[in-house]
């Protein structure tokens, strides 16, 4: 099987590892200088990473080529996956060149979080939107939209990650509108001198954050409610929350003040590590959150599990 | 040293839990003849989980009993701890009598999540905002408002928590004004029928919910950046964020007809499982998830780390 990777950096580097090393050929096509060198710290990165996760062995990995011009990359290719830059102009154009030279069969996702297939379509292309989570050799997440293509999502289930069909176009899809969500009101609380960056993130991975990694919001709630339930906790929290709600919107400026603000009190949390040795931290945590769901089966640890029995299956002689 | 927890139910039974098992007497005062019974419940799941956590044995367990009047119970405590329903009226008039009644030197705080020291305070009572995360014996994170008490903190910190003092006081602290920007927008995504409560959960746990547990908002987002690091993330999606932010501004009518939908669909994704299964196999992934980061000593992992550093040195002969 052949992947091409239209646009290399961070995301397309870690679609480009996540097919390597389960076993596909990958043509990469960037016009970027650097775009080698940028994938080939990914895949530093998910070569260390991605075996941990299995007790089973995955496939040798395949070929890794880099193309002077798309078409080339895309011949013969059954998934071509577009992570060029979050720009509609700019994506409309490619997926207008991918469409014109992809193979009749092959399956073109676009990595955007923000633009619906329609969007993306204006130029007559066959794009669906396959929008992966940073790191994606390690994270399942795929919001698949726009297809009822049940090769899209088996093709993504065999290489380990979770297709979730979003059934209605709207813009973000359906896990950034939370992220947004929260970001705007970080920007708010930011910006408003309320807590720091550092502050926020102590916020979300002393508490909350270590439920939705396994549950997510609405089951932590049904476990809140009690022995009532759903119904409880809402009668309980849904007046308090209303509230506060009406407080959250306002849309705060997006300007270089805040930016700054940001980007210093970022600096200041932790800009004595690299990124390269948070990134391997970031993936060491992951490793050893996902093996502890693997084993009692729970969200990302059931697609692991489940992967991990066919690459034992394959494996067997 | 005594702990009183005034209001049972699962966050006042998870003080309880907390104290007790790091070697607290603890007093409960609770009208509600099913707080005994619902307190039991929640140490049950304590006992099985939290020794888990820790390498070192936790010290022997405190002495844990129940009062017919709140004057008994806060008697001689050192941490007095209100965990009544969220309403105004209610907890004003109890910390009235707590604040009548409680030792000089006692720390007084409400596990409030939406009201501020100073509205609690409106009949002169002398309480703080210690507002913790379910299941409190095993979430480090307690927002502490109002004081500048540093016994208050260390307390916490000696039975395992992470105080956060937040420094302004505002509806809802820090960690619920993020999740009642996520509950909105996924109260608008279920009410639009974009979403169910599962796939909702889905989006979570498969992807940024994994990364949310160990580095939070703004840590994960530095990493996005790549080698360019913060400013050029918000560079690169603060215009792609800012156009689908208008959409967050509305508020969803909060009426039985989105309660009912939202309870259904909660019944048909968990229903099968009792809130007793669902609560300890929460735990158990909060065990997996809290020792894996201990290992790599990150965020919430590094509180257990140097919780379990002093259960050792403690029980030295």
């Amino acid at each position: 099987m052949k992947a091409a990777i239209i646009g290399g950096g961070v995301i397309g580097g870690g679609w480009a590892a996540r097919f390597l090393l389960n076993g596909w050929d990958v043509a990469v096509f960037d016009p970027d200088l650097e775009a080698a060198r940028k994938i080939t710290a990914v895949l530093d990165n998910a070569r260390h990473a991605l075996p941990q996760l299995y007790d089973s062995a995955l496939p040798s990995e395949g070929t890794l080529s880099y193309c002077d011009d798309l078409p080339r990359a895309v011949a013969g290719a059954d998934w071509i996956q577009e992570s060029v830059p979050e720009r509609l102009d700019l994506k409309r154009r490619i997926h207008g060149d991918i469409s014109a030279h992809a193979p009749a069969d092959a399956v073109i996702g676009s990595s955007t979080s923000g633009f619906t297939p329609t969007e993306l379509r204006a130029t007559g292309a066959r794009v669906i939107v396959a929008h992966p989570f940073n790191p994606v050799y390690l994270l399942p997440l795929v919001e698949l939209v726009g297809t009822n293509d049940t090769r899209a999502a088996s093709i993504l289930r065999s290489i380990g990650m979770y297709p979730l069909t979003v059934r209605t176009e709207i813009a973000a899809h359906i896990a950034d509108r939370l992220l947004e969500a929260v970001w705007r009101e970080s920007l708010w609380l930011v910006k408003d001198g309320i807590a720091t960056t550092a502050e926020i993130d102590e916020a979300i991975r002393m508490g909350f954050g270590l439920r939705w990694a396994q549950m997510g919001l609405f089951e932590t709630y049904r476990i809140a409610g009690g022995e009532a339930g759903m119904k409880h906790f809402m009668a309980q929290f849904g007046p308090a929350l209303a509230w506060p709600w009406t407080k959250l919107t306002d849309v705060p400026e997006f300007n270089d003040a805040l930016v700054d603000m940001i980007a210093d009190q970022s600096d200041a949390q932790s800009g004595h590590m690299s990124i390269r040795a948070l990134e391997r931290l970031r993936d060491d945590n992951l490793i050893g959150i996902l093996r502890a769901l693997k084993s009692t089966g729970t969200g990302a640890g059931a697609v692991v599990a489940e992967h991990e029995g066919k690459l034992s299956a394959h494996s067997r002689p």
